[in-house]
C-alpha cells in the first residue's frame, strides 16, 4: 500500500476516507497520462455551456481560454498538476478553479465524471491509435521499398521450419508485410467514432446541452453515444484497440522469429550489423538478435492485456462500475509498447543484411523444385498424376543414389520418362521456379510487384487518413470556435 | 493418447509413422464439422480446374457432381466418412477416390493441403459468422421489441451497485442492446473476404490456375488473397472471429448479471417463470437463475479461447507450420458457444417479468432524484452552482430529520429556497425526472424511441446483409455454373 | 520509443547500437526496483570468491564492503544510480567501478549476467513473497477475530444468488478466510528455494567456485541449481509466484463481490463506514463501495500477468533468450497489487458494519430452513424419504394458503403430518437451523469455533515461518561471515 | 442451441423448463467422463449412511453393492447411462432408482448435488493427477537413459539462439528434464486432499453424519474440507491443477522447440526417423517434424484453460453458482491433453537420432571456447581479468586475419601472450571445454552423472507414491469396508 499522498481535497468531498485507502484507490499514477485528453474535453464542454446557455458566454470564454492556455502548457510539457487528488480529472478542475474561482465550478454543469473520463480515455484511444496506425503504415511502406531492393534474392519459404519451396526476398518481405498491414486495417477499423460527453452519470440529462456540438469540437465522427446507460459502463473500444494493437505485435513477432533464425550459425541468412546487435567482448562473432528478441516478446504484453481488460469487464452491471478504473495500464499502456515495437524494427530492419549466396545455396540441390519440376511436365500437355509420379521416381533414383536432383543430366533423366528435357529440368533452377510462379498471390516477379504495388497503395491510403488525427487538431478546432 | 485407429492409408503417405503418433496428431476429430466446407472448396476448385484446361471438362464434370451429391448427403447428415483418415479433408479425397477412381486424384491438381485447409476454415467462419449476426440481430430486435413493452416501467440505474438514477425499463433494454449490437457489428467486420484457394504449399503455382473465379464461387467478395507465403499461416480471420464472439459473449455476461441480480429476493425487481427456473421441492419460493448464470458464464470460453489462439501463433515462422491444425477446436467450437447463449437469452428473456411496483418504490423516496431537482431549477433560470448549493441543503435537512426527499413540502422546502415551489419539487417524482431526460442518449420517451428506432434499423440491415451467406448459397452457385 | 537516453558505456561494450535501440531495450525502468537483491548477489559472490581464492581476501573484502554499503543507502532509499545504463545489474557495477576501480572489475569473475539476474529475481520472488504471505496471515488472523465478534449475527447463505440456509456470520467469514488461507498456501509453497548463482552463461565454469556457500548465504535452503543450462532459461518460479498471487486476489474478488453485494440498499446487510465509502455531496444516502470495486478488479491484472508470462516462455529454447527481460513488469508489478489489496481490505474491513435485524429478516420466513425441518423429523426416527415429502406437502400448502412456512402453527402442520409437533417445527427458526448443524464443516457454533482454530494456527504458522525471510536478514547473514 | 434432447424427468423436477434450456443447460456431454468418481462418490456415501444409522445396513449394503456393479460396467466401458438426464450425476441416481426403486431414493440422504458434484470432480482430479505424474516421472526417466546415451555428444549450448559454449548431450537433456521434473513436482503438489462429502448444499448438516469416514473411503488423507460453503463454490483444485498441467506442456514446449530446430536443413543437428515423421512422396528429403509440432502447440490449449477457469470464479460470490458448471470442460479436458503430448514424446523421443559429426562441428572453430581459455589461465594463476583481456586480444587478431581461434598455433599465440602454452590451448577443444565444467550443475561428466541421478532418484519416487491412487484402488477399499 502507497504511502496517504492523496489528502482529503475539496474536490474529493469533505467524506473521511482513510488517507491510505484513498492513495490506494487514486488512479493519478496511471491517468496522467490523459490530462491533455481531459483538458480538451473540457474546453469543448465549457464551449457548449456558453453556446447553450446554460452558462453566460463570458464564463465560457474564459473557461476555454484558460483550459486552452493549460494544453499549450501540456503540450509543452511544463503543466503543474497539483499532487494531493484523487485522479487527473480532478487536478485539472482544481487548477482551474485557483485560477477563475466559481467560474471554474460552473464547469461541471451537466456532465458528471463518468462521461468526462469516458471522454478522455476515447480522445486518448482515438489520437494514439491514428498515430500508431501511421506509424505501422510507414513500416510497411519502408519494407516494401525494402522488398523490392531484394528483388533478385532467392532463399527457401519454409513449411514445418522444413524447406519448401524457393521464393524471392521481395515476396518473403511482402509476407511478412501484409500480416502487418493486416494488423493495421484492425487497428484502423477500431471503433471509437461516438463522443460519450453528456451521458452523464448514467441516463442523461435535463438541461438543453448540445452533444452533437461537443461531439463535433472534439472530431468524433458519428456523434454522441446513443444510450447513456450503455456509454457510462462502456470499455469496448479500450478492448477493441488493445486487441487490435495486439494483432500487431503478433505480426511483427513472426517476423522477429524469421530474423532470429535467419541471423543463426546454422541458417546464416543474414548479417546483423553492429547498428542493432548486441556483441561480445570475448565472443566477436556473436551478434545477439536482442532487438528482434524483445521485439518477438512484446506480444506477450498484448496478449496479457487483452485478458486483463476482458477478464475486468466480464460480468460487471449495466452503468459505471469503479472497477473499471483500472482499465488505464492497459488502455494507456498499449500504445506505447506497439509504438517502440514498431520504432524498433523501423530503425533495424535496414541493418538486417542477407546473404545472397547463403539463401540460394539453401535451394541449390533442386529438391525444393520437385513440384515445379512435376509442374513443367503439365505445362507441357502431361496429366498432373503422371508428372508426379515421374517425378517421384526421378526423386527416388536421385536420393538412392545418393545424388542431388540438379546434378542428374538429361540423358540420365530420360531414362526415367522421356519428357524429362532440357526445358523441363530447367524448372529444378531455383531462379526459374521463383519466376515461374505467376499466378495471384505467387512468388514470381510481376505477381509480387503487384502486391508490393497493392501494399504500397493501402499503406498510404491509412497513413494519409490517419496524419490528421491529433489532439493538436482538436484543441485548434476549438479554439477557432467563433463565439 | 488415444489407441492407434488411424491406419496408414494411401492419402497418408507409406511413411511408416507410428500408429499411436498417427492417431494422436490427427485432427479428424476436430474437424469433421468442416465437412461441407471441405467439398465446397473442392468443388470450387474442380470447376476452375476443367475451366483453365488443367484437366478435361468431362473430368471436372465428374468430380463436381460427385462433390456435390457428397455435399447434400452432407446437408443430410448422411455421409459416412471413412474413419481411419488423419483428417476431414483426407477423408473426403479417400471417398472421391473410391469413387471415381484416378479421376478423383486430379482433384488435387495445383492445390496443397495448406490452402484447402484455409479455404475450408474461412467458408465455416464466414458462414457461421452470418449465421451468428443474423441471430444476435434477432436478438436485438426483440429486445428492442421488448424495450417498448416496458416503456412504462420505472427503476433506477445504477453506479457502483448503488441507485443511481430513474429510468426507463425500455431505457436499460436499450443499453443492453446497445452493447449486444456493437459486439454484432464487430463480428460482422470481421474481415473473410479473400480466398485462400490457390496459394498452394506457400508460393502459387506455375500452372495457369485462376483464383479469381474460384473465389467468385465460394463467394468471397475480396477476391484471392494476396501472398501466398502469408496466406497458409494466417488465422488472423478466426482470432478476430473468436474475439467478435467473445465479444458478444462478454456483452450477454452483463444482462445475465442484471437479471440475476433482479430475480433475488433482495431486489425483486424481477420474476422468472417456471419455464426458465430451475426449482427445488423443498424450497418451493426458490427460482434459480440457472439460465442465466450460465449465460454469465460462457464468456470466459471465449475469453479462454483467444488466449489459446493468440498463444498458438505468436512466435510461429511465415509459412505454414503444424502448429496451426490446433486452431480447430477454437475455431470451430466458439461458434456453438455463442449461438447457445444468443438462443438461451431469446428464449429466456420473454419469461423474465418486471414487477412495476417493486422497481418504482425503489425510485420514489426522491434521493435519486436529487439532481432532477437541481436542473429543475436551473431549467428556472437559476445559475446551477446556486441551484446545487439549495439541493444539496434541502438534502441535509431531510437527512438530519429523518424524512424523505419526497415527502417535504412546498413549505417546508421554501424555508431553504425560495425557488422549491411546487412546479420544481415535481422533478422529485421519479416519472418526471425520466421524462425529463431528453437529451441525445437520455432516459426521456422520445430519445428513448429514438435510440430504439436506431437498434431496429441497424440490427435489421445486419440481419438482411447476413443472412443469405450460406453454405447452400456457395453450393448453388457451383451447380449453376455453366460448363 | 522513448528517446535514446541510454548512452553506450563500457558496462554495455563499445559496440555500436543505436543509442535509441539501445534505450529501447534498456530494462532499467522495470528493474530498478532489483537495486537491493542485485547488491547482495554481487556481495554473496564476492565473499565466495574470496573464500576460494579466485580473488584475493582482500579484494573480496573490499568489494564485500562496497556492496553493504551500497544495500544501506538502497535501504534508505538514498542509492544514487548512474543514469544511462543498460539495466540495473550495470549501473551498480558502474557504481563499484567508479569506487574501486579494477577491484571493482573483479566482480564478474566466474559469473554471467544471466545467473546473476536470475539471482537477483529469485531473491526478490522469495522475500517479496515471504512478506505477503505475512500480510495475507495477518488478514486471516484478523478476519478470524472479526468472525468471533460476529457469532451471533445470523444470514442467509446463497446458492445462484438465491437465499438458501440461514448460517452465522461467524461460519460466512470463516469462508472467505478459508479461501484466502488456502490460496496463501499456495504462495507459501512456491519453490523458490535453489539459488542460481554459479550457473554462468549456461554450463557452469571449470574454475573452482563453490556454489553451496553462495547459496547459503542468500538462505537458498535447496541449495544450487541443479543444471546451469535449465537455470538461466527458467522463469519457473516467477510464474509459480504469478499464478499463486493471482489465486490471491481471485479469492479476495469473490469477497469483495459479497460486500459490494450486500451494501446495496436491496441487501442492506452491511453499512460502509465514511471512512472507507465514497460519497456524493448531492446523494447523501449514497455510500460507494469503490475500495471494493477495485478490490475485486485487481483479480484481472493477476489473470493478465500470468497469461503474459506463460505466453512469453512458451516454445523458448533451452537457455537464456532476451525475451526472458520481459518477465520483469510481471514479476515486480504482481506483488504490490497483492499487498495493496490486501492491505485495503485489512483496513477497510473492520469499518464494514453489519445490520443484524436486516440479516436475521432474510431467513425470518422460515422458507430456507425447510430441509432443517424435514432433518428434525429424521432426527426423531423418520426415514428421510418421508421426512421430505411430508414437509413438502407442508411447503405447497403454505405456498398455496399464501402464508409463510414460520407462521403456521402446530395444529395447522399436523394436519399434514403428525410428526410436526413443536419440537419439530422449532427447526424453523433460523437461529435453532444455525446452531443444529454441528457436522465437521458446518455452520453450528462448535464446528465453526473448530474452523476458526485451525485458520488461526495456520496463519499464525505461515505468519512466523515467514517473518524471518528478509533482504536485511540476507544481508546481515554476509556481513557476519567470518573473512 | 442443441435440440431439445433432454426430457423432464423426475430427477430434474416437475419444474416446466423449456426443453431447449434444459438441453442447453446440461452437463451430461462434458461430464460423462465423471461416471465412476460419481459412483464411487456414491458408494461411500452409503456406506456411511449405514455405518451412521441414517439409512438401514441393509439399504446400505444393497446401494453399495450395486453401485459398486455399476463401476465395475463403467471400467469396462459397458456401463449405459440413460440418455435425457441433465447430468450424470442425475443419470446414475435414475439408473439406480430403477433397480433399487425407494432404497436408490435414500442415497441422497445428507447430501446435496454440491458437495456430490465436487467430491467426483476431486476424485478425478486427484487420480487422474497421479496417472499424469506417473507418465511425466516415466518420461522423466527414460530421458536420463538417453542421456547416458548421449553423454560423448558434443554440442553447442545456445544463448539468444546464438551458439555459446559446448556441452554435452547428456548435459542438455538433464536441462530438458529438470525443467519437466519441476514441473511435475508441481503437479504432484497440487491440494486436493480434503473431501468435500457432507458439506451438504452449503452449510453442512444437522444430522449424525461422519464425514471422517466418506474421506478415508475415498482416499482423502486431509479429511474432510474445513467449510461448507467455502467448499461448495471453491473450484481451486481444478485450477491448480489445470494450471501444473501447464506448466508440462510449456516444458514440453520448450523441448519440442529445440527437436524442430535441431531437424532443421540448417542445423542438422538430428535426424527423425520414419516413425514419427510425415513426409512427401514428392520431396524425400522432407521430413516434417510434426508430433514435435503438436507438442509444442498444446500448451496454448493450457493457457487457455487456466484463463478460462480464472476468468469464470472470479468474482463469484460465496456458495455455489451454476457458472461453476462450465469448469467441466477445463478440469476434465487439460489431462488428456497433457497425457497425450507426454505419450508423444516418450513414443517419439527414441526416434531422434542425433548427428555426433554436425553437431561436433558447430563447436569446433574453437570461438565458442573463449571462455574456457581465459579459465584456464586463471586456473594457471593469472588474474581473470588479465586472463580476460589476454584472450580478447587473440580473439581480435584471430577476427582480424580471418582465422578461426582453434587453427592458432601456439608460437602465434603467444605472440599475444607468453601464458598462451600448449596446456592452456588445449582448453580451446571442445571436448575438454565440456570436461572442465565440474561446478555443481555444469556440463562436466561427473556433474552430469549427478544431476542424472537425482533426476532418477527424485522421478523414481514420484513414480512410487503415484501409482497406486486410483479408483480401482478407492472401488476395493469400499468394497472391502466391513459391514
Amino acid at each position: 500500500m502507497a504511502s496517504g499522498s492523496i489528502a482529503r481535497t475539496a474536490a474529493t468531498g469533505d467524506g473521511g476516507m482513510i488517507p491510505e485507502l484513498l492513495a490506494w484507490s487514486s488512479s493519478m499514477e496511471d491517468d496522467v497520462g490523459l490530462a491533455r485528453e481531459d483538458i480538451l474535453g473540457s474546453a469543448a464542454h465549457a464551449t457548449m455551456l456558453g453556446e447553450t446557455g446554460l452558462i453566460s458566454r463570458e464564463d465560457a470564454k474564459l473557461l476555454r481560454e484558460e483550459l486552452l492556455g493549460l494544453y499549450a502548457q501540456a503540450e509543452k510539457s511544463v503543466l503543474a498538476l497539483p499532487s494531493g487528488e484523487e485522479d487527473v480529472h480532478m487536478a485539472i478542475e482544481s487548477l482551474l478553479t485557483d485560477k477563475l474561482g466559481d467560474v471554474g465550478k460552473r464547469l461541471h454543469t451537466a456532465r458528471s465524471r463518468n462521461d468526462q473520463v469516458s471522454t478522455a480515455l476515447r480522445l486518448h484511444v482515438r489520437t494514439r491509435r491514428a498515430r500508431l496506425v501511421v506509424l505501422a503504415a510507414e513500416l510497411v511502406l519502408s519494407l516494401v521499398e525494402r522488398a523490392r531492393a531484394e528483388k533478385d534474392l532467392i532463399l527457401p519459404a519454409y513449411t514445418h521450419r522444413q524447406r519448401a519451396q524457393p521464393v524471392s526476398g521481395a515476396f518473403l518481405i511482402a509476407a511478412w508485410s501484409t500480416g502487418i498491414l493486416r494488423a493495421t486495417k484492425r487497428l484502423a477499423d477500431v471503433d471509437v467514432s461516438e463522443c460519450p460527453l453528456g451521458a452523464g452519470a448514467c441516463s442523461g440529462s435535463s438541461l438543453g446541452i448540445d452533444r452533437t456540438l461537443t461531439a463535433k469540437l472534439l472530431g468524433f465522427p458519428g456523434g454522441p453515444t446513443k444510450n447513456a446507460l450503455d456509454t457510462v459502463g462502456d470499455r469496448d473500444f479500450s478492448l477493441d484497440y488493445t486487441y487490435a494493437c495486439t494483432r500487431i505485435l503478433l505480426a511483427l513477432s513472426r517476423l522477429a522469429t524469421d530474423i532470429i533464425d535467419y541471423s543463426t550459425s546454422e541458417f546464416r541468412f543474414v548479417k546483423l550489423g553492429d547498428a542493432i546487435s548486441a556483441g561480445s567482448s570475448m565472443m566477436p562473432q556473436k551478434k545477439n538478435p536482442d532487438i528482434f528478441e524483445l521485439v518477438r516478446s512484446k506480444a506477450s504484453f498484448g496478449v496479457g492485456n487483452v485478458v486483463q481488460l476482458m477478464t475486468l469487464v466480464r460480468g460487471l452491471h449495466a452503468g459505471y462500475s469503479r472497477d473499471l478504473q483500472d482499465d488505464r495500464r492497459a488502455t494507456l499502456g498499449t500504445g506505447p509498447i506497439v509504438g517502440g515495437a514498431l520504432g524498433a524494427v523501423m530503425l533495424a530492419f535496414p541493418h538486417v543484411k542477407f546473404d545472397k549466396v547463403a539463401c540460394l545455396r539453401a535451394v541449390s540441390d533442386g529438391s525444393t523444385q520437385a513440384t515445379d519440376l512435376a509442374e513443367a511436365l503439365v505445362r507441357q500437355g502431361m496429366p498432373f498424376r503422371d508428372a508426379y509420379k515421374a517425378v517421384g521416381k526421378l526423386v527416388s533414383a536421385a536420393t538412392d543414389a545418393n545424388r542431388t536432383l540438379i546434378s542428374l543430366t538429361e540423358a540420365e533423366a530420360k531414362t526415367f520418362h522421356p519428357a524429362f528435357n532440357e526445358a523441363a529440368l530447367r524448372a529444378l533452377d531455383p531462379v526459374r521456379a521463383v519466376a515461374a510462379k505467376e499466378s495471384i498471390g505467387g512468388t514470381g516477379a510481376a505477381s509480387v510487384e503487384g502486391q508490393l504495388l497493392a501494399l504500397e497503395a493501402e499503406a498510404t491510403i491509412l497513413r494519409e487518413l490517419h496524419t490528421t488525427d491529433t489532439l493538436r487538431a482538436v484543441a485548434e478546432r476549438i479554439a477557432d470556435y467563433p463565439n
